[in-house]
This record gives structure tokens, C-alpha cells and sequence, in this order.
């Protein structure tokens, strides 16, 4: 998963795309970059690390003009490195082009291999490398018509902003996938995969681009137009963003992501309610809004049960043998207030491996619990996404291969309960019309072809 | 402030300790140390900055031995260099001795002009190192006896760690300002700041220390000794450390921090009700506790109507001219479902300059909240603390010169309420007889003499 | 300028490539690079800065296999980023390659103009991965194919080491403009700018690889091929690589360098010798062997009287006002004993803008010199060089623009004088013959195009 | 052994003084400091590595002030902490003070033992804060006085430089082992170990520290004060400052070191030629000088044989099996056409263990020499410095147990010579009467207590 946003006509389009990233920074730490342009030259940054420690003072005064596009990158096994780093930028000839992807193509290896055999070399692993190179291979009167071009080649998902020193091109996919805001500041554009990014830099939110629009930033203002792929595309835009991924005080398609996960959690209250319960608890901080919405609609107190810490790092030390699995543990820790003697009700977001949750099952039966009912804010994960969220292969997802009994024999929870796929519809708005929930019910709105066989025989040892 | 964490007796003490710092990352994030001995040798690793940036695995390796101590250090005003960071250790005449010290001594002046008027040279700016050179002069027949004499000398507070390849000496001030607990891990002794730091370690919460005691773990096992310095000396807890800086899921001076934060919440809606109010929501993370306290006692809803970010990092960089103010949105924003067109009650932990306050009282209002309620969960802050606590001069402190009137409008808030001392004793067992409320009150418990003059006529430019 | 080390069938091949790039490194100090194969994968590690600082152990380790081939390169204006750092490793269509690169392509704005248009994008500003993409778009029955049909469309210098999992290829221009040696070290073959890099990793001699040669190492043996690409194409060996560039303990185009440099210096005395002089002195180190040879023909005395600097390190931090141009003081420093009251002759290798070579005057004359003569050990550089050595524009050159007079008053010596390019011709084995001379005489061995107006519209802050 | 440098009296005082550690870094490469003054704070600024890498512009901005003293380190076996680097800067009662030391007290044993029991806490293993607790103890009517008491407890060997805020104050050890200078800039009273740095600077030599001497620079102008120690001490100026440890450019206890080695080789001509020699060669740089003298005086042929890398670095990697050695390989490399089918007459400038020189006699032989005479230009190396020169054990100077027949055929050496002791004095103005040779002698000309026993129980793990 990734992060984009873009500003078109502000002289502090640089500082502004940076103060962007950071309030998409949950949408991936990995890596963070920004071009930027004064209409002539392309100027490009781009680093390992999150946000605030990419880019000090000077870098971003290095990076003049009044446009910008900016990305965070999600790590993602095996291809941390810097040269996956994003924007995209290369010289093409007579044009200069900076591309920032969120998404996820399906059709890479046909594409790649079609454009290696005619001479392309790839210098990373991601898909905006080999848009670039569709967009080198098609000649066309103009960058909109090239990049038209080139995206009615593309499947799968894609938010895009492409950048050249003339203008600012914004791309969704036609499902819509991604999210991909548009805001207004004065007189400049700004494109953002949320609305809290707005917000921060006190732009206002003008509208969402429409799955399959082209907008269109530069010296004659902006224009909507169409990728005209297929009329009949339906939009699937991707329930998981409103379950987990998407910051809760962000609106997204068209809906408060805080709203959703409290109708979420009321939901569930009535589907699954827990008749002895003596109190609510959430999985900081993705459960918190189902938990609310839990305990209100069941009438139960809500309690913070476990608190969550502000200083886990990414890379922890291990003890070599007598203290174990401190994973969780430095996360997230028990309030023995709350829990103990207690028939505690603790609602998580969703589950993947079920590792995890067998872990706060357990951390709340030692902290002193009566009883531990885990209930979930979404369906059973029964396949991983191909559209972008980092989910795994289908064999580690604990679902697919168990029933919601054995899950919860594994968790050693008292009872275990996901929300329908009907209840989890009814919670968003035009539902199953509207998004996405493959990884619940494996139907997919845009085919997968095999899993690649490809394997680099390239390593850099960065 | 400051946390502290020894382990005496357990073959991975420096990892135990690496994992008890983490815990106490909270109460210090500008250095880290651990010392550790193998019996002879004192083996010190310190480093500016958090846990996890402090300590690789190998730095770990290189501090064997069955007994460790640590300390993380609070960021202050002038004195962020390594020489600052603890533990301190020194070589005195025939001895290696480590210390960690957590509290401020009240008459370092008078100490260290007798000292330097000795001959004494100092290298740090700290209490600890003034500790150390009157170990250093102070003759007896055990380090124990040294130690103790030492301490009858000092004034103020301090919860202590004090390792020599013999011995494991924690102490604790007569009036116990600071908090210090003693854990068991099998046959291991631990000492930790806050409890929540055993719980990580899987070591099982024994007791306090007492105030005005002298514990001493070697090789004949634990032994408790008295300062004897004035048996009439009282208790004099930090009531501050329950409202604000304790983990909530520590057990603190006999009572968990999340039961008195939420009983303070619920005396708060007692004192000061709002009539017409739809929701309530808490300054996120410190006022979580006390919100659910007062939204409990008044029935009225609990909303998480502001998000804390996890990425509001140290080093932020403003935008030159036409985006100000970045600081608090950085680190909270609002969500506008649960605000808009709604009579707000924020709980927060407590004010001292009130600039943030106000801050936060603009952004709800401007995310569309009707009216502004805000609820604090201590008295008005009306002077500094001379004990530990990192607050500003009085001059800087709002409440000590302005009513609670001139500091609502101030706030732009439609109403703010303090807690009542009366009501803040009665939220903690013991109340007045056992707590220090100095900062609400102005009655010291140990005096504070003239504030110092002293200017250093060293630069360390590092 | 650039050096190249390769070993093909050895187990320590990267360890090999590493020694070899260390005796190298006076050939470029800007980046280094070793990209080495087990036969299946291409391992790659490069960065910027010198071979010492570039590889730490673990670096090597992570470099496994027979076979590697490794580049240091030099800091040449505007292009100092890690993009630009060699070996140039990429993945072609069913095929990984990389490619370490001596010299420098005349054609390669035709080139890459070509290139460009049919969809090529450029990843930097290097001349290797022009030759990538030539590769790239060349079919073939096998690789060397593909590399013969690649090289016969490049015009200018380059000795070229090409490694694939299976073969490890050696190619040196028709002209031969760059050296390029073969060794022995038991069953290994290995390839080196110098030979000087053989010696340390005790490699034998075997010969030069030839100029227009192509040399395949690869499970069958070694190969020799030709270009074939003009059988009338005469050697023009770079005469500056005995004057200057190459370690005198090198053997060069098959003469010794240190032999060569002497016998110049002798040659200088016979043609330009001083009368009334006291004693000879070189500008150390590249002036110390014709030094030697101008003192031995002329019976004078050879002294050290200038002492270079060890510690004369890249960031030099200038004081602000008062004291100025300390380039040159803080390299070299005379010795006054040797030189004070003393007519002294000092010897350099050449003079490009003058401006060293004036502070070296002041400088002797300051520490007490009588007169100061100056001799050069080549001809007036009058032409830039297009072929790989880094000389500024013909602008810059003093003695394009200046007579011999004209510069000693600039640079205030008593005398100036430069070897006669005759004089040079007979220093060397085949004089003109063999060796290009063109900075001496304008004659350019390959026309040299129009200098390019390309000016990149991306840049990289790096 | 160490170098210092100091100012008083000039705006550039740091710039200066930064300047003059780069003209002394030979003398220490482990660590460099400066501290300046404005005339009220000391600013200081040290850190590990050589003076380029230390300093940065910004960092000569943080130390302002008309005066400043500097001091580069050599690294020692063991004490490689950053708290070891000089000057040391410490507040007193009273008085700030920073110290700068090169030299070896020979009483710091008994000096420390008695300080510790009075109290004393040592942060580092170095004589300077000796140097600072004794100055911290002892009374007296001005800051002079106090140094003046403190310098008469001190034995062995220092050149110290003493900053306040209001004086600069030079002292040289009665004996005056270590070289110390005085210069003039202008205005600006300059001190230095050495006179190379004098020039570097452009301040004129005014003439030497004289040993036992103190001066004071302050707001009075220059006063030059006697230690009284016992004015019966005769110099005894260290003789290896001339053999190898200074700059050649240096001009040193009164006389020139290039001048001294051109002597020395010429007697080590005449004390043991090598009748059928071919030509003479030094071991580069610090051979050169001997080796020149040795060939004049001879008439025989001198030529650089042995090449010395630039970029020779203290990391290098080793291959792990089959090559080996490649110490000397890296630093030295031979020409062969010097030495193939020759007789060699090798000059080093003095033989500690052994292994370099066997390592530099079998390269000879590997490159073809015919025999290979190695001449040393001092007498055997017997016994230990204890007077500031690195040197080993006893135990490890092959010397001492060995006769210089069977130190030639562990070399493998043809012939092997050393400078007789009588020839070393003749070789320098006043000989035996004015320099200490005990390194060759073993007459110490202070006692040296037995080795201390002391070993350190506390480890810095940095």
C-alpha cells in the first residue's frame, strides 16, 4: 500500500506535499520522495525512512517551483530498496516525467516481458517503472494522449499522478480501487489518496476523481476527461480501505471512515452479541470506532483494555532464549483494572494469520479475563488482495483454510465472531454495487492471471 | 524526568533491562544507558536517543553478566549532550560504582560549591555526578554505609540505582516523591520506575519500595535498610505522576493509574456538568482515562472525536510563511462526523502555558463543533515543580497569573473547569496525608532555595 | 578516468576484485563497485567514496561466487551520484549482465538520440548504459555476438569488462586508448587496468590484452577474438598514462612506467639543462622518477625540497578573510635547507591551467630560493583530451592561449621549459607510431563531434 | 605521541588553530579537539578521527574568539574513547580551564593513587586530567601560581598548553623531551609541536619553548617564566623527533630534520657501505632523507624502488585463506625495473619488531634484487619510551634479545647495519649532552617506576 498527493500552483508546493506525505505517512514508512518542478526542471528527492527523516530543511529548498508530487511507500518483502523509491522520475526523449503510483497492476509480467523482448532494461520491481516505459514506446500529440495510451494497457488498480514540467495528469483506475481526492487551495490543485491530508494543509475537499477519470492540472486550469476504456465498468472501490487501512478522520467515497467502523460496530453488536459481557474493549487503535460502535449499540461499558505504546520500533532485540514473542507484547499491554474477573468483549479490526489475536487472547486470560470474546469488524479473510493491500498468500490466511470454530479453538478465545459479508454491505453505502470485497468472497472484478514464476537473478546488495 | 531499571541476579539481566527501558520509554525519550557486571568488570553502553535506536543486538552482547541497571532521560532545556546521559559510572578509589538516579535533589548548589571548593571537577550538569563525587569523598566500612551517608546529605527527591560488581543498592527519598517498585523474576531481584515495566519482563509486581528505604540485593540475598534520616518525615507522593505521567496500565503508589484517572473523570462530571452536551471526547492519549470516567458518570456519549498521529516526530519543518502553526495539527486531528454541529466536552489531562489548549479548542471549533466544554482532570497548575516534573517557570504557567475566567476566553473556550483540590485528594487514597500536590498548591514538602544564578562558563559544542 | 579489475575462477573472486581495485584507486577515488556471480545470480554492491570506505567485511561476504569484476571511478563536474557508479548491472530479457567500463565514447549523443527516440530511457549520465542498451536491443546467437555487434557501433575509448553467470568478456578499443593487462593467478584469469593490481594479488603477467581484442572467459577456457572492425586501424596508445596517470610500478603498453619517466627527465636535461643550478627537485610524487632522470643526466644533485602532504584531504575548510589559497600549501611544503639561497630546478609532470604551478614558484621563492627553473616532462597541453582523461576545456588550458614565455612570467620563474614532443616520441618505445598524442598536438585519432548543447531537465539532490 | 597547537590573539584563532593540526596530523590520527575563547566561555569541539573529518565549517563557527588551543591524539592500544580526546575542558571553582598535552608523565601511578584516596573521580585514562585534579586541589594568588605548583609534582615528559578564558600558557618539562615552538603572527603570539605548522599559518618561528619554561600570553603581552624545578636538569631532547617522528620541513630543537637524516645517512655511508652495491633505495617517506645522504656520500645511484600508496587505510579486509600479508603489500609496492638483477642498499629509518623489514626484504627479493643490504638509520632499538613515543614492550623490540647477525637472517637480509650510537650524536648539534637516546641506551634520564599493575574494572562500550 502507498500514499500520493500532488499540488499544482502553490509556491510552496514542496512544503506542502511534505506536510501531504506526513499525514499519509500510515499509508507506508518504507520510503518517502518528492519532485517538484519550477516549470522548467524536473528535482527529485527521494530516501529509505518515513517522512521526517527524508527531508530536512535544506532538501526541501532544494526542490523549488510551484508543483510537486509526493509518495510514501509500505515496505513489502524483498523489495526495500532505494531504487523502488517513488516518484518515478526519468528523461525521456524531449520530456521529463515523474510518476507516483498507488495500486497494484495485474498484467505486469505479460507487459514486462513484452517490453523486454523489444530492449526495455528494468531497474526496479515496480509496476510505475514499466508504465514509464509504455509511456517512452507510445508516441502520441500530446503527454494526456500518450498517457491515455498507456493506461488502457494497464489492469489491475492504479491511483496515479504524472508530473511533467507543463503539467499535473491524475489517474484512477476504472473500478477506482485506490482512493484519490481532489482539494482546492486558493488558487492551486492538490490530489490526495485521503481527505485528512487536505485538512492538514488547510485545503478544502472538492470532490473524489471518479474511477476511470483523467484530470487534467496546467496552464489552462483543469480538465476532467475520460479514460473511455470500457463504459460498462462497475466501480470497486476497496471495502479493506474503510475496514483498516484509511485514517479514521479521513471521508472516503463519498463516507466518513470514523462512521462506517462505529455502523460496523453496531452491526456486529446485534449479529453477535455477548449475553453475559461485562465490558467492551478495542484493538488499539484500528478497533477502537467498531468497539465504540460495539458498546453502544449493546449497551455495554467501553473500556480502554489495552494500552497501546507510542515507542514500538520496527527493529527490537529478542532475548536468545528464556523470554519470548515480546512482539505484542511491547505493543500493546493489558489494563488489569479493567480486565480482571471480567467477561471481556474485545473487538480487532479483521484477521490475517490469527497469530496475533491468539496473542491479546492470551494476554487478556493472563491479565486476569473471566472470559475473552473476540468479535471482528469484517468477514472472514479468506483471500489476499491483488489490488494492493499487502496481504499474504492465500495458504497463511487462517481462514481460508479453517472454520470460524477452529479459529477460535486456536485463539483459545471463548467465542470468536467476524460481521456477515450481508451486515458489512448494509454499513457502507451502495455496497455491493459499489466496493470491492474480494478478499472476503474471492470474487474478483478483475481477473488474476497465474502467480509469476519469475525470479530476478539480479541482487543488490544494498 | 526520568525512569530506572536494574535487574540483579538473571544471566540476561542487560537484555531484561533493554526490554524494562522500552517500557519506561515514556518517561525519557533524549538518552538511554544500560551498565552491567559480570561480578568484576562494569560494562557501560549510552547513546543519545530512544531504546530502540540506543541498543543493536551486539551492543547487548558486548554488557554480559547476571546484574544490569538503566536509565532512559527526559529531554531538558540546554543539557541534551551524552555526558548528561546515565547510568553514570566511575572508577573511585578501590571501586566501580554505576548510578541511575530518577528525581531532582533541591540543594545541588550548596553541595556542589562545598565540593568544587575541594577540588571536586565536574563534567555533567547532572544530581548524579554529585552523588558520585561524594561517594567518592565519604569514607566507610561498606559501600552501603557509604551510600547511606551519602544520601542523608541530599534533599530533594530520588529514587536511586546504585551497582557495583558486588552489590545492587536501590533507594528510594523519605518522602518518596518519585516511584520505584521492587519485582521478582524467578530468583531474580528487579527495580523499576512503573510496574508496567515488570509486566513486560514476565517478572511478578513484590511491593514499592518504601520511602525512605534502603534495599540491597548481593550475594546474601535482598535486605531492606532504613535512612533512619527523620522518622518524622511523611509521604509526599507525586499526585502528578497518577494525572499525567504514569502508564495507565501501571500500578502506581498502591492504586492502578487508569482507576484513579477514571475516578477523576467521574468527580469532574459531578463538579462540573454541562447541561446541554452531546458527546464527549478526550485529548488523545493522556485524557482518555478521565474522559471515559466523565462520560460515564454523565450518561453522555464517548466519541473519539480527535486523532493522535503516530508519526508526529521531533524534528517537524514549517512551511516559511503562508502555513503556520503546524505543531498540534501534526499530532491531532479532528473528525469531523462526531463534531460537527455538536456541544463538545474535551477532557484533557491538565494545562500549563495553555497555548495548546487553545490550539485544540480552534480545530474543534473550526471542524464545526457548536460549543467547546473544556474539562480538566487536576487543579489549575499554579506552580513549578522543584521534584522532577519538567514544567516551565511560574511566569510561564497561565493559571498563576490569570482566573479560570481570563483563561477561558483566553482558550476561546464556551466554559473550562478545573478539578477541585478537594476533589483531586479524594479521587487517590490517602489524599493530602500521603501526596505532594505542590504544583496545585505551592505547599513544598522539602524546601526550595533561591533559584540559582549559576552560570557554566563551558560550551560542550557537540 | 576510470580503472577495471575482473577475475574469472576463483573462489575468493571478490576478495581478489577488491585488492585489485585498491591498487587501482589512484585511477578514481569517487565510487567503487564489485558486482560478482555464483554462476546463477549477479551480486551487486556499489557506492560513493574510496575502496577502503566502500567494502567492510560483511560487504564481501555478501558477494559470493568464482567470478567478479569490480570499477573505481573518477569525480568528474556535475555527475558525482550513485547513479553514475560502476559496474552498471541490469536485467535484460533472459539474461543478467553487468558492465565496467575505462574510457570514454565519442558517438554517444547520436547515440542516445537514437536510442531515445525508439523508447529508451536513461537512468544516468554514464556512457556504460548506453552500451546496456545497445545490448539490449542487439539479438544474437550468444552474447559475444551480441557484444561484437554492440562494439562495432562505438566510437571512441574503452576497455570494457562485460560479466554474465556465464562468461566474463574483455574488450579493448581498435586504438587501444586505455591500458588493459591479462594475469594469471593458478587456474584464474584476471584482467586489470594495470598491472600493478596484479602484483598485489600475485597474479602473473601474461600480456596485454590487445587493442581491437576481444577475450571470452567462460567454462571452455579463454578465447581470443578480433572486432574485426577496421583491420587498418592503427594503435594509438595514451602517452599521458606513462606521463601521469599510471603508478610507476606499473608496466604499460610493455615498457615499465617508472623506466619511461626517467628516461624523459633525462631527455630534459640534455634538452633543457641549467647552467649555474644547485640542486633538482620534483613536484612529488608523479614528478619524482623524471627528476631523478634530470639530476642523473645532468650530474646535478636531487633533493627533496618539496614534502607531500599525507593528510591532504578533499573538504578543506578556507578561513574566511585573512589567509588565503591554501589548496596547494596544505599538500605540499618546502623544505628551506634544501632550498634556501639555492638555484633550484624543479621538475613536474605537466602543467594544465598554471595556477598550481605558480603557488609552487611563490613557494620556493618564499622559502628562500635564488631562481626558480621550471622543467615539464611532456610537451605544452595544448589540446583537450576526448578519450578519458579529465582535462578541462581548451579554454582553460594556459598553454593553448600562451607561449612558453608568456607562461614562465605568469608563473615567475626564472626559466620555464617542456619536453619537445620529439623528445617525448623517443622516450617511448614506438613514438608516434603507437601512441596518441593529440593534447600535445591536436591530432585526434577518432573526430570528435561538435560539443554536445544536451542539457538534462532532471535533477537528482542526491 | 600527540600534537598541540594554540593562539592568542587573533580573530581566526580556531580557523588558525584547525590549520595547524592538519600541518601536525602525522604526529596523531585518532582523534583532534579544539577549544577557543572568547574571553569569557571556553568552546570546545573534539571528536574521533583525523582533523578534516572532525571539522566542519559550521563547526569552526561554533568556537569563536581571539584565541584557541588544538591538540591531535595518536592512537594507543586500548584507550580509543572519545573521552580520551584533548584539549580537556573542565569547569573549576571558579574558573574554567582547558589543557592540551603531548609527553608521558612517569608518576601518574603514585599522582592518581593519591588523588583517589582524597576523593578524585577520573573520567578517562589520560595524564591531562591528572594534570586538571591537581590544579583543581591546589590553591593559589593567580592561575600561574596555581600551574606553576602543579608542574613541579609532575615527572616525565610534557609540552602543555593551559587556556582560561584570560591567558594562554605554554610549559615545557624541564629535561624538554617534547619539542614545543613559539611563532608570531602579527599580532597573535602562536605556539606548536612543531614549526612545519608555524609556516602553514604564515607566522614566522620566533624560536623554541625552552625547556623547563613557562609563557604567558594575556591582556600584558608575552612573560616568560622558569619552572625552578631544579636547575641543575640538562636538556635531553628526544632524539627519534629527528630520526623519524617529525616533518622533514620541520626545523626542530634547533636544527633542520631534513638536514639531520641527510647527516645521518651520510655517516651511516661511511660506517657501513656496501662495496658492489647497485643503487640505493629508501623504505618511503620516512627513509627518503637517509637514503639521500646514504647515496651521496656513497656515489652510488639513488631511485625510488619502493612505491607508497596514498590510500593505504588503517581498515582493510583481508582474504580469508589463500592470500595473506598484505599489510606491507597495500602500502609498499616495489618497481621492478630498479631492482631486478641488483644489488640493493635498502634505508629505513629505524626496526622495531622485525616484521615490517622481512616483509619489505622478501618483496625486494621477490621483485628480482640480487642481494638486498638493508642500512637503519639509528642504532638498535633496545629498550621502551616512556617519554610520549609508542613504542612496544621490551619483549616485542626484536633488539633487544637479539644480536644484529641474527636479526639479519631473520630478515633475510644480505647484510644488515645499524647507525653506531657515536655516529648518532655526531649527526646532531650538541649530541649526548642535549638529547635523550634512551631507546637506545636504556639510560633513562628520569626514573621509571616498575610497569603499574593497575588494571581498570569499568569498560566503555562505545
Amino acid at each position: 500500500m502507498c500514499g500520493v498527493f500532488g499540488v499544482w500552483g502553490n509556491e510552496e508546493a514542496s512544503h506542502l506535499t511534505y506536510l501531504g506525505l506526513h499525514a499519509l505517512q500510515h499509508r507506508g514508512q518504507e520510503s518517502a520522495g518528492i519532485v517538484a518542478t519550477d516549470g522548467e526542471t524536473l528535482y527529485s528527492h527521494r530516501r529509505m525512512g518515513r517522512v521526517a527523516d527524508v527531508f530536512a530543511a535544506k532538501d526541501l529548498d532544494r526542490l523549488p517551483g510551484a508543483s510537486a508530487i509526493g509518495h510514501v511507500r509500505y515496505s513489502t518483502t524483498g523489495g526495500s530498496v532505494l531504487k523502488n523509491a517513488q516518484p518515478f522520475a526519468v528523461e525521456l526523449a524531449g520530456a521529463s516525467v515523474a510518476i507516483a503510483h498507488n495500486g497494484n497492476l495485474t498484467n505486469t509480467d505479460a507487459l514486462r516481458a513484452e517490453l523486454e523482448a523489444a530492449g526495455a532494461i528494468f531497474h526496479s520491481t515496480i509496476d510505475t517503472e514499466l508504465i514509464v516505459h509504455l509511456l517512452a514506446r507510445t508516441p502520441g500529440a500530446s503527454m494526456l494522449e500518450r498517457v491515455r495510451k498507456v493506461l488502457r494497457r494497464l489492469e489491475g488498480s492504479y491511483s496515479l499522478l504524472i508530473m511533467t514540467p507543463h503539467q499535473l495528469i491524475a489517474a484512477r483506475d476504472p473500478h477506482g480501487f485506490r482512493p484519490l481526492v481532489l482539494g482546492r487551495l486558493k488558487n492551486a490543485h492538490v490530489l490526495s489518496s485521503e481527505s485528512c491530508a487536505l485538512r492538514l494543509v488547510e485545503a478544502s475537499l472538492v470532490r473524489e476523481v471518479e474511477p476511470g477519470e483523467l484530470l487534467v492540472a496546467d496552464a489552462d486550469g483543469l480538465q476532467s476527461h475520460r479514460l473511455d476504456q470500457d463504459a460498462a465498468v462497475e466501480p470497486r472501490q476497496c471495502v479493506f480501505e474503510h475496514i483498516y487501512f484509511a485514517r479514521p478522520d479521513s471521508e472516503l467515497f463519498g463516507q466518513g471512515v470514523y462512521d462506517v467502523r462505529k455502523a460496523i460496530g453496531r452491526r456486529l453488536a446485534q449479529e453477535f452479541p455477548v449475553e453475559n459481557a461485562d465490558v467492551v474493549i478495542p484493538v488499539p487503535d484500528s478497533g477502537v470506532a467498531a468497539a465504540l460502535g460495539y458498546a453502544q449499540a449493546s449497551g455495554l461499558p467501553y473500556e480502554l483494555g489495552l494500552i497501546r505504546s507510542h515507542y514500538a520500533g520496527r527493529t527490537f532485540i529478542e532475548p536468545a532464549s528464556s523470554i519470548r514473542n515480546f512482539g505484542v507484547k511491547l505493543k500493546l499491554s493489558p489494563v488489569e483494572a479493567v480486565i480482571r474477573d471480567k467477561v471481556v468483549v474485545v473487538v480487532d479490526d479483521s484477521i490475517v494469520r490469527g497469530t496475533t489475536s491468539r496473542k491479546i487472547v492470551r494476554m487478556l486470560k493472563e491479565a486476569g479475563a473471566r472470559e475473552v470474546h473476540m468479535r471482528i469488524a469484517c468477514p472472514p479473510t479468506t483471500n489476499p488482495c491483488y489490488y494492493g493491500i499487502d496481504t499474504p498468500n492465500k495458504g497463511e490466511l487462517i481462514a481460508s483454510s479453517h472454520t470460524t470454530d477452529e479459529i477460535a479453538r486456536y485463539l483459545t478465545a471463548d467465542s470468536l465472531a467476524y460481521l456477515s459479508i450481508e451486515g458489512l454491505r448494509r454499513s457502507v453505502d451502495g455496497g455491493e454495487r459499489r466496493f470491492c470485497d474480494a478478499c472476503f468472497t474471492g470474487r474478483y472484478p478483475v481477473p488474476i492471471p497465474g502467480v509469476s514464476g519469475r525470479k530476478s537473478s539480479l541482487a543488490e546488495r544494498d
